[in-house]
């Protein structure tokens, strides 16, 4: 570490202000524009372009060496040893921006959202109160009712949060589900009451059985519905599972369709599940955490037809639309229940004999979450800057940009081979045949235990290399397979060929 | 809209790459800066200046009109009326940095935490596995294991989860209390199970309850226990509510003891908490959301006292240290029951076949989010800039200023009457009597219907000046009385009196 640095001012423990928490301009001035700087370089534009590696990788037990990570008595000496310990920060994380980065269902690095998120951290606000965070309540407001619209839900009614992540969403819509069916379960709990149950793809996303199971409902009342081979949900298996459930004298409550799969990026039939909701009374949610951003262009809506017959819908717009995280929303139809579910009515916060109309305004006691970052005003002024006509030339661009790639990998068999041969969103997902394995019999399951092994080598070698970042994972009787996943404008036709070439590169001489 | 300005350049629309999420030098160069540099001016430095406004206040109805919110097809014309809006907001966004906002739990602006916060931001990481998260990864594991050194756990063992917010870490509390208690809730749920109950301060934070019901636990199994005068539990009442608990044929799991509690910052007897705890085998959980800072000062963390007999711990550093929101920890002496609680062992994200030890270092399966922001670089920064004794010397000098401001409490009778005459934490909390009520009997309850209503009406006028914003709540049996909250090191002696003076100057020609 620098200690000896000359311009970096008195040594940090003889200013007597140096654990103050408000800047000072005399302390604080230079040292704001030095890390703006830095930020500027490592994390915005010379740091993520293609000839800069996206990763660093050194294993957990070489990095702690690496990382002057350790907490103590004392302040590091100076503010420019405090600036070296931003730039090994910086240096060892992975930069989820930069094109090469397609491991995950976010990346990119959109412009406006992070100007936009910055000034919400520096104004600090908590949207649980109008008259603590004012700007943001109005903006909340605008943003769900054009979300809104966009699902299709009718205008002048209905709600909306912003949630900790796309789990939390898709937990408020168990919440608010179980109310719907069940009221007496706010006050009085589960104990007691009959087995509530739910149904799922049995592709959808994780966060249903987790946040059934911290909910009290348990992981088996989350029951998977079976996927056909595009992996949309089957809906004569859903009728059955239905039947079967209420044969057993259990209280089914709800449906969740999910509109763009984790793994393979499946829409689920809604219109289809919306009817068997309508029949058997049960709520319908849509996990469009994913797909969501579809809603957008008029050209790929249709995949999420029938959205609007849902009775609430989870939206990421930190994923497909690049909005940096976390960006998450919980659209409801009904503009009641959320605060009907959820509010406790805490007299020191949520005081009704303020001056404006709080009962509307003090948006906080609808949310499980006290304290809540302003995470809207990244998405609207992302909005702002794009128009919805900006995230519909977003949203061609990359869905285009992913059929290219599909093309790209069919025109390279037997190297690659598709799980998905048309697949609906951007994720493509696809097996690498090392050589050694191409002659082999693909029917036989030497052929399959071998091929799984190959896609965690190929990750493994690319992370030692830095050279791009892909995830693999296994998905029902599937074997390990890539997924490569599109979000970020910035990924372009020639990008895609280096993807293939690199993983062609890591994996050729793979023998497993 | 300055649409006409000169020096902003193109028209968004006419530059096809407007709506990239990447940003591009030529592009978004300036604009970066300009952002930047409005940032340090309005949120950071002159904007959060004593001569300034803590809030220009409007009503909903006027300030949605001054406003330009919504949003459209198209984007705004020129990265110059961009700025204007981030100008707006700014404007009209509660400056909650500022030195007179003393109205929350959370105030200050810590540069070294909001520097740390933008890094953060512009890495964009997803702290869920150790190969996108590398740093924040081995970050975390530091960090917790420093706090709970000063909570005073066992060494070499322990846990810990950043939570979105105080509520979400009680919540865990509940939810692997639960666990600990009936491990087969994770599956099967709560149906068909005995009533689980849990026992708070009835002062405590609605979170217990909120999250209780959303649990599905259920409101009313949240048992409160009466409070002394200091507003700390009462061991007596709680050794009577769970032998009632248990006389019903309950099942009682659970006792969330509170280190500062939310309006008067009382600390419950966590020793004796324990001692009932261990008699009656029921998890402890102390909620020090808010108190937990000063276990940083050897002065002050007796307040404290018996925390290491805890089974888990809420502290949220965005509260007493400053830190910028959210930073909430969730810290637990066991090893492996938030993983055992919590885990759904999803193979797109959680593969085990990879070649570091994702067991360990992959530690995202532990929560319920799935997308996690690093919440911990700001704490860790502000750590590494000011050391333990930095957060010592904040403790000891916000604390010294609240001493203070009950002083001059009580130097103002009869204008002033305190509530909590010896105030354990920075929470102060008062009645201000106009003159016109002076007189009255204060043992009748005309008096103290008329004094119910004195606290809103100095807020609204506070408010509408822009002078300061402080809380008025009622709590149990007493009327609305304000709470000071002392957290931002800025605040002085000096501004201590202005406070008092400018709720006389509001309040002294009050007639209700």
């Amino acid at each position: 570490m620098g200690s000896n640095k000359c311009d970096s001012g008195p040594e940090l423990q003889d200013n007597p202000l140096y654990y103050k928490t408000f800047p000072s301009k005399d302390l604080h001035e230079k040292f704001f524009h030095d890390v703006f700087d830095l930020i500027l370089k490592e994390a915005i534009f010379e740091g993520v372009q293609r000839d800069k590696p996206v990763v660093r990788f050194k294993l957990p037990e070489n990095l702690e060496k690496i990382l002057h990570l350790k907490l103590g008595k004392t302040p590091v000496k100076t503010q420019e040893d405090l600036l070296d310990l931003l730039k090994e920060v910086m240096r060892y994380s992975v930069k989820t921006g930069h094109p090469y980065f397609i491991n995950q269902l976010f990346s990119g690095l959109d412009p406006y959202g992070i100007c936009a998120e910055w000034v919400a951290s520096a104004l600090n606000s908590s949207v649980y109160t109008y008259e603590v965070a004012p700007v943001f309540t109005l903006m909340e407001l605008e943003v769900f009712e054009r979300m809104r619209d966009m699902v299709g839900f009718p205008r002048g009614q209905g709600d909306g949060l912003f949630c900790p992540g796309g789990s939390m969403a898709n937990g408020y819509a168990i919440s608010v589900a179980r109310y719907r069916k069940r009221p007496e379960v706010k006050e009085r709990g589960l104990c007691g009451m009959k087995e509530m149950v739910m149904f799922v793809s049995e592709d959808c996303h994780y966060s249903f059985k987790k946040l059934a199971s911290f909910q009290g409902l348990g992981m088996k009342n989350v029951v998977g519905i079976k996927v056909d081979r595009k992996g949309k949900m089957i809906i004569e298996d859903l009728v059955d599972q239905i039947e079967i459930s209420l044969e057993k004298g259990q209280d089914p409550f709800m449906v969740a369709a999910t509109a763009g799969t984790t793994v393979l990026g499946a829409f689920d039939p809604i219109e289809e599940v919306a009817k068997i909701c309508q029949k058997y009374e049960l709520y319908l949610h849509v996990d469009a955490a994913w797909g969501g951003g579809a809603l957008m262009s008029p050209k790929y809506r249709h995949l999420l037809k029938g959205i609007e017959k849902a009775d609430s819908v989870t939206w990421n717009p930190h994923k497909l639309l690049c909005a940096p995280q976390q960006c998450s929303t919980f659209l409801i139809k009904d503009s009641d229940v959320c605060t009907q579910t959820h509010a406790t009515k805490a007299t020191y916060l949520f005081q009704q004999d303020k001056f404006y109309d709080a009962a509307y305004y003090d948006t906080g006691d609808k949310h499980v979450q006290c304290g809540r970052r302003a995470d809207v005003l990244k998405f609207w002024f992302m909005w702002k800057a794009k128009g919805s006509e900006g995230f519909e030339a977003h949203i061609n661009h990359i869905f285009g940009v992913a059929e290219y790639c599909v093309q790209e990998l069919k025109s390279r068999s037997p190297a690659f081979q598709l799980l998905m041969e048309e697949p609906e969103c951007t994720n493509i997902t696809f097996w690498y045949i090392p050589p050694s394995l191409r002659d082999m019999n693909q029917k036989s399951d030497e052929f399959w235990e071998k091929l799984h092994k190959v896609a965690p080598k190929i990750k493994e070698a690319m992370m030692r290399r830095g050279s791009m970042m892909i995830t693999y994972q296994p998905l029902r009787h599937y074997q390990n397979f890539f997924r490569l996943v599109i979000q970020s404008s910035e990924v372009t036709k020639e990008d895609i060929k280096y993807f293939l070439d690199e993983i062609e590169s890591c994996g050729k001489d793979i023998e497993v």
